[in-house]
């Protein structure tokens, strides 16, 4: 009696992974340099160097016992400590170690999340596009995930449709500035409208509605972009941060929630969130990944390769004719195809080459997301290969 | 409108974290060394200094891009081919790297394997004494667990119980050997007759029922024990492994489930549990883990102190007067208190700074865990207090 619930996940195969693939495969016949592959979010800039350092210096110095030992659920509470005071001083804040959970990544950080503020039934809503794997990230979770429809005008919030989905059964809402697939960063404006919203229908309806703020491309945000701090908009607010990102560690599953000091029981819902860990088996993350990250956790990767990338493909987006909103940040961008189906679209750029991914499965038919987390070299290097690409197939 | 059911589970604090804070108070007023602490199962061996020296090794040499990256979903493929081969030397089976899934540790293994299985409403059979935590694990994913009461004879099972509870509603058994609790293994003809009540039901039922084999202990076993490895025994058994144990790593989180390859839909179970982990937030253990863990799959830490701690305690109970099973593995012993209420037997022995955990949370009342994890020099210190405690409180 195996289950057949994750059984039939296994058929939808997802379309980035399958663009991957195919561009590996592609990388063998022609040289993998020579596949202009932009289907992967994955950081192409190394972690710092003190990242390293601090991993060695506490292997060669520290006691492997207390190095290697159980950390308490919520996390090694000078880690948190740490974390806490960052971000304090960042942002202005009042967090405690009690307000800090240390999750496996992003992915863990909502699971948590989501469990905390929502039961089975309640629906969380969240903005197109959005990254897909918030399906199974909340349905699984027995809540419901429900997407309000892009604006495309500028790829911030929807507020018309968002209000007539905003009804007494939405528990939390989802957020993800800056954005994956869209690059694009709420603006100052957005989160002060969106959080007004949100109190104002908590009051109506008489109970909370958390913001979830999913934030691993938090660091990653271009010269002159406005970057408020969810949290500081709204109390009611759990921050889901990840390390993958801006310290390039997607594979040791860094993160953790940040509960705002001001919600409703704030320092219960973290608590909460080491009950929740002994239902779904996560149980904190790595101790010697915790305790260096601690000590690093003022420094990024070095990031600037993103923004030279995106001035690079949203200069010669322009010049052939895309309609494209400018990133904020991420190392994303999303233009809209140069036909209707961006599937169609997509698969003719594979001609040339190009592994670009359409916008169908972020909620957004019709765009493609482009992942230039890659050389900046390749990507001078794609650009004859867009020229060609548009203007054999596009060229009136 | 936060989650209930997780803010409930938070008024049933655990008795062991109680006692172990009590011991940590105590220790500030007279010297931790002067707590005989039995109450926390860390392990108190280091790891091989050449996990540490690999660790080094990688973080000096390889490319952090490659290092830190993100590994599959169901594991770094290579970590999970050394393991299988090493699973398959050791045992003479045959799995493949797609029977095996890395995971946060045991209890990640077992969150992962217990939803492959069953589905919410389905039971899960568990054997007193066991380990308590196994009510989250279970309850959690909409299953329940029922718990097949002792046999306090040998703590093998009481397959009479065990076989009135064993109705078409079970999908799975979660057994424990070596056993915490009660550190006795099960025997070759326990294993045997389990397996054959199975398959007999199994043909009964028209459906599969799982042992889902929890083994962090499997490599700390004593002189002259026979050990069988289960799945060996029974084709659908899902082993659930962790190193906390066997190379003293709790809090890195590493483990895996290994899946019969000749179990119903083998690979497919697998798979399942990477379509699981997207909706727990798990995502892999941490990738630099990982890799240290596989090339030194074959070392243990050197665990010779917990034989020599046990054969202390034993000798000592028995002399003693106290009614006592002789552990096979583990670090842990199960003796019978002195008096019937094991938790009024516990609270006195606190007086002698003796730190013993009563039975009742293991579904097993009138009996006490001992964890014997700690050094020599002290569970010889310890015996002293032993004297004094019995004579004071149960001399006739």
């Amino acid at each position: 009696m195996i289950a057949q619930k994750y059984k039939k996940m296994l058929e939808g195969k997802s379309v980035i992974r399958q663009l991957a693939e195919f561009a590996a495969d592609r990388g063998q016949e022609i040289g993998y340099e020579n596949v202009f592959d932009y289907s992967l979010g994955n950081p192409s800039v190394p972690v710092p160097p003190e990242f390293t350092q601090v991993m060695i210096d506490m292997l060669s110095s520290k006691s492997p016992l207390a190095l290697h030992g159980y950390s308490q659920s919520l996390g090694i509470p000078a880690v948190r400590k740490k974390l806490a005071a960052s971000l304090n001083q960042r942002f202005t804040m009042n967090y405690t170690e009690n307000h800090i959970f240390m999750t496996s990544g992003a992915a863990g950080a909502i699971a948590h999340a989501v469990r905390a503020v929502t039961k089975p039934g309640d629906e969380v809503l969240t903005f197109a596009p959005f990254f897909p794997e918030y399906h199974p990230y909340i349905d699984l979770t027995g809540a419901t995930l429900k997407v309000v429809p892009p604006n495309t005008e500028d790829f911030q919030i929807n507020f018309a449709l968002f209000e007539e989905m905003l009804t007494e059964k939405v528990a939390a809402v989802l957020i993800n500035s800056p954005n994956n697939p869209s690059g694009i960063v709420y603006s100052t404006n957005t989160i002060e409208k969106l959080a007004n919203l949100l109190r104002k229908k908590e009051k109506e309806y008489g109970h909370e509605i958390f913001i979830i703020s999913d934030e691993p491309y938090r660091e990653i945000v271009f010269a002159g972009v406005d970057t408020p701090y969810v949290s500081k908009y709204y109390d009611n607010t759990l921050s889901c941060y990840s390390y993958s990102k801006s310290l390039s560690l997607p594979g040791e599953r860094i993160g953790y929630v940040a509960v705002n000091p001001a919600a409703v029981d704030a320092d219960l819902i973290t608590s909460m969130c080491g009950q929740i860990s002994r239902g779904i088996g996560h149980n904190c993350p790595a101790s010697i990944i915790q305790l260096a990250v601690a000590e690093v956790a003022e420094l990024t990767s070095d990031m600037s390769v993103y923004e030279t990338n995106m001035n690079l493909l949203y200069e010669k987006l322009q010049k052939l004719g895309f309609t494209c909103v400018k990133p904020g940040g991420t190392f994303y961008i999303f233009p809209k195809a140069l036909e209707e189906d961006a599937k169609v679209f997509c698969q003719k750029a594979l001609k040339y080459d190009l592994i670009l991914v359409p916008g169908d499965s972020f909620g957004c038919p019709g765009y493609f997301r482009m992942a230039y987390c890659i050389d900046t070299e390749k990507v001078q290097r794609s650009l004859a290969a867009f020229d060609k690409f548009v203007q054999n197939e596009y060229a009136k």
